[in-house]
């Protein structure tokens, strides 16, 4: 395989005192609920928001100097582009993002002036992202950090769950959401690497089935729609990630979008955290009992929390009376 | 005093196994912004979503069997409605809130369906409050628990900071909100009796500033306007809170609902917690510069995380596309 074990262990080692030491909540309601005890990993509270940080700084890091001296690149308007942003900054290596036209100016703006990136826009397609990255890579000899199909980038996503081991050592089952499966390939390889007998499932969109087929059919599969609220989970799997899942991951639940909004609901109302849709579907997969964890010790990675509140407190600011 | 330091200490035996041990938690990005590091106490993840039940659990426990066989009574729509009913059902004691006809259902639905709680209407006048509650303590021999006024719920507020100081024991300054000031002067009592020398702070709405201006003028102010954000911090001070106050507290800071908002969102966005607005004053206060803490270790109680998000979600759930 690809990504091993003890590669997760090194990553660990490499990321431990650049990334935020995240807390495992529970909710008493939620465990009375199901009559399980359920452990969230906040990547939530993880620096940019989310476990990507994790990946793009153990890519960073382990770079030749030649490559670190030229600089990276990715295409990506979500968290892993904010990811690579930061990784690169503390690392004093430049990085350039490519992102479609008509992303948010807040994305952009987060990218460029928190994180110093330099950000290029594309059209909005495949092909316009591909050529233009794959440009840039010819004329400035950038080195591709792609957000999942990458050994590095998946060894550090697994230090989520390695974590999360380490302060509930004997979980039964842990459930991540799948994407394009860096998360959870890193996920399963952990803790199937700390105790074989751990349970591993991916949680995802019915709308955005990919991987369920995929790993059904044996074979890549990919999708007819990608209009989910889970916008983190929109891209399909490559042959790395599915090579891992296939072997290691036992199976893939999916859930509609009305039951990702309530999982997020209980998050919010309940445990008081904010987590976006993405974040959400684990949740999903055992509140509509879709997944039977009675009894069970279950850890579930909350992904991440990049929600765009703009509204809501546009809203709130207008109800200020005078 | 009223309320002493071992008072406090006895309280947390009495309530330590039943409340939620919440999370201290920090950002990197504010400690950066501010030169300083501030710790929040996470009291919007203790149970009911507020510091409320700690108060309102000590009052309960410690009440003569006569009393508890009579069941307990309270005037509130808030946080403290709730912390009651929790409260009473856990020891098995009858509780019934008197909330103002119009009151939010979601909210008389959760004390009486949550937590089993007798609710009576009445009209939204104070007096109208007082006569029904009145009838209700001389016909059924209720004990009133008062949301603030009274040594119990002040002895259980202040087990908020002392949990605080012990996972942060060398705090400069500990900072909470003050409304009717059971929080505040519990706060003081714990930090003074563990280090005199700690600045202890009450943050304050400028619209509600009857704490700030009964500081100054030495006797219990009231307030023209209550029309802040900030709902949990509408009520005045009492002689049982303002003498502690006077005596414990170096000094009351008021913000803006702006400031108040802005921190709102801070807390939101980029710590990814749910922070109702009276639980963001106490950052408003450093935020805005109206108190320095450059250098300086800040403890802040977030008081509570109960926001109603049903808007929220109807449009987010309306935006599910078909």
């Amino acid at each position: 395989m690809s990504v091993t074990f003890d590669d997760i262990i090194e990553a660990h080692k490499r990321i431990s005192s650049v990334i935020n030491q995240t807390p495992v909540l529970d909710s008493r309601t939620l465990n009375q609920i199901l009559s399980a005890s359920i452990y969230f990993k906040c990547e939530n509270f993880q620096r940019i928001g989310a476990f990507k940080f994790r990946g793009a700084y153990n890519a960073c890091v382990t770079l030749q100097q030649e490559q670190s001296a030229k600089g990276v690149i990715t295409h990506s308007s979500g968290n892993h582009a904010q990811a690579l942003s930061l990784a690169a900054k503390l690392l004093n290596i430049k990085a350039t993002i490519v992102m479609p036209k008509g992303s948010p100016s807040v994305k952009i703006n987060a990218t460029r002036d928190t994180y110093g990136a330099n950000v290029v826009l594309c059209e909005n397609t495949i092909e316009s992202r591909t050529s233009v990255t794959q440009e840039l890579i010819e004329k400035f000899g950038y080195t591709l950090i792609h957000p999942y199909d990458n050994d590095k980038v998946i060894a550090g996503q697994g230090t989520a769950a390695y974590d999360l081991l380490k302060t509930v050592p004997d979980l039964d089952i842990i459930i991540a959401p799948v994407g394009g499966g860096g998360l959870l390939s890193g996920t399963a390889i952990s803790a199937k690497g700390i105790n074989k007998e751990i349970k591993v499932y991916g949680a995802e969109p019915e709308r955005v089935d990919d991987a369920a087929r995929s790993k059904r059919s044996g074979k890549i599969e990919s999708n007819q729609r990608i209009d989910t609220i889970a916008d983190g989970l929109r891209t399909g799997l490559c042959e790395r990630t599915f090579r891992i899942i296939e072997k290691e991951v036992d199976e893939i639940i999916t859930v509609s979008e009305m039951e990702i909004i309530e999982a997020m609901k209980f998050l919010w109302e309940r445990m008081k955290i904010v987590v976006e849709p993405s974040g959400a579907v684990p949740l999903a997969v055992i509140l509509s009992k879709k997944l039977k964890v009675e009894g069970k010790k279950v850890g579930i990675i909350l992904s991440g929390g990049n929600v765009d509140l703009t509204q809501f407190f546009k809203i709130l600011e207008s109800n200020i009376t005078i």
